[in-house]
């Protein structure tokens, strides 16, 4: 069967709440600079609580890269789990109207839709604080064979991982999307989510996925050294393809037979990190989708991830078609 | 008793869901541009289903006025009424977060926290399409009378007459600050909205405020004329104060001694007209509660006014205090 669709993205379905906070709130409040740090109810509660007034807007790391993937001009699909709660009707809004298919019923009980406490600082750094609420619970009959097994490529939040529940229905998405005989593609997400799986992921990448997406902290983290090079070389002892992103130094391809550098696109002002890797992962896989050259894939993630990084919140403000069409 | 509060905020409780669309979605949804439109449940589910991704942020007219009142230095607080559900989670939060005092307790059943559907025009104009909710359930008994007692300045929404409940709640609020000695003032909100009430109001106006904020298009609906000279000459008959807004051109206080025109603030670019009124209510109010001239008075509401619309969203994102003493 032809795929119908590009990408599926596989993740947590999050609302950001975002407010722009002095250096200091960061250490006032013990939290993790740069870093995704998972809170419970109670912390979310009075961290919020702490925090100045903001906005809330649709996040969640592989939604933002499928709706980036449709801005694009791709046919794009999400996997995620909301709540049938105010969050979660956002959270549906924002995807169905960025062009992305969304079909999982929101769960009518328990924990509500996920929500992501993000701080921006004055460097444009953003640190997240994130409550996962019922994205936690997305399970393996959440995720619809049919979808995956319909797209050139299946996109999944190492992020996922957090849970067990999450975990079983991401390691299932990859074999119905490897039975099929499609792409699979994971992004570390996080070094520390790295720390938290290590192990499990040398595993999970040797076997069932062909792209990985990490930055330099975590291709580090994975293999436990500082020398981005030589992970960089590792890397495709495992996967045969890794986009390694390094901010404003560019990215990196490699693959067994190839190394292509590719510079990150120029930005006038950089206000807001949040999205960057996902909209790099979004520029990339449409190019992948639509047979570019790898350094046209790496130069698109970086266009992308140029225009995200340029504003408030992770999901584009122009369509990015446009955008890469004149450059 | 010397009052502690500068300033009560009475007004309908509101979270805004802002997109920006060209100018054609508001002809094809049969919207009225630049205007407040109550609608329904179903009529709020049909719209936003048909609009872009947003954001959502805290809004409500009075609410706006509040925080930029706090933001300005002044003892601000706040009446008006949320559910107890995530939309109004997020209300109450954006307000204190603000330095704002809401202690209206929020409602355990009935309809949801209100939304307003904010579409902005690339003409930097904004269309609003309100879900009132349970804010318009705003009652007598959510009226403390101790906080509308201490306040200086009791500023009440238009807005909220069209709801019999809300209308008893801001006459009762009226009547308490009436006679602790301190001064009452309106805002006429929307020209519509001045045609809904406007028997009623000229009653009002005569019987229980002091200071009247309206825009040309509120005033000439007030007296049905479209000669702004003459609705400002006679707004006096019926109020001691009134401070009339005329968008670039600026605003004319009138009293029965006085009038005075004072130029609108400079802006670089005019991004997103929302909260225009409602933060130069905010710096004029702030003015009144401290006793300066009512020049100053009119110039830090222009000021207010022009940071707020150079940027999307209701709610100031600097420090009005220090954006007001440097001007």
């Amino acid at each position: 069967m032809e795929p119908t669709l590009d990408v599926v993205g596989v993740g947590n379905a999050i609302v950001d709440v975002i407010v722009t906070v002095p250096e200091s709130f960061i250490d006032e409040h013990g939290l993790v600079k740069g870093a995704m740090t998972l809170i419970d109810a109670e912390r979310a509660t009075s961290l919020y609580a702490a925090m100045p007034p903001g906005i809330e807007a649709s996040g969640g790391s592989a939604a933002n890269t499928a709706v980036g993937v449709a801005s694009l001009g791709s046919a794009a699909a999400y996997l995620g789990k909301v709540r049938d709660d105010q969050l979660g009707e956002v959270f549906a809004h924002d995807l169905r109207a960025a062009g992305v298919g969304f079909d999982v019923a929101p769960a009518s009980d328990g924990d509500p839709t996920a929500r992501c406490l993000i701080q921006v600082t004055p460097d444009a750094e953003r640190t997240m604080n994130t409550f996962l609420g019922i994205s936690a619970f997305l399970d393996q009959r959440d995720i619809d064979d049919a979808v995956v097994e319909s797209a050139k490529i299946t996109y999944c939040e190492g992020y996922l991982y957090d849970t067990d529940v999450a975990k079983a229905a991401i390691r299932h998405a990859m074999d119905v999307a490897g039975a099929a005989g499609r792409i699979v593609s994971i992004t570390l997400s996080d070094s520390f989510c790295v720390d938290r799986h290590r192990d499990e992921w040398l595993e999970l990448l040797a076997n069932k996925v062909d792209l990985v997406f990490a930055n330099e902290a975590e291709i580090g983290s994975l293999f436990q050294t500082d020398d981005f090079e030589a992970a960089s070389r590792q890397i495709t002892d495992l996967v045969p393809m890794a986009a390694l992103t390094r901010s404003e130094k560019g990215s990196v391809i490699v693959t067994r037979e190839e190394r292509i550098e590719v510079p990150a696109a120029p930005v006038e002002q950089v206000v807001d990190a949040t999205g960057a890797g996902d909209l790099y992962a979004a520029g990339f896989l449409h190019g992948l989708a639509h047979g570019a050259s790898l350094g046209r894939c790496a130069e698109m993630g970086s266009l992308a991830a140029g225009e995200i990084i340029s504003h408030i919140g992770a999901r584009p403000r122009v369509s990015l078609a446009d955008l890469v069409a004149g450059n």
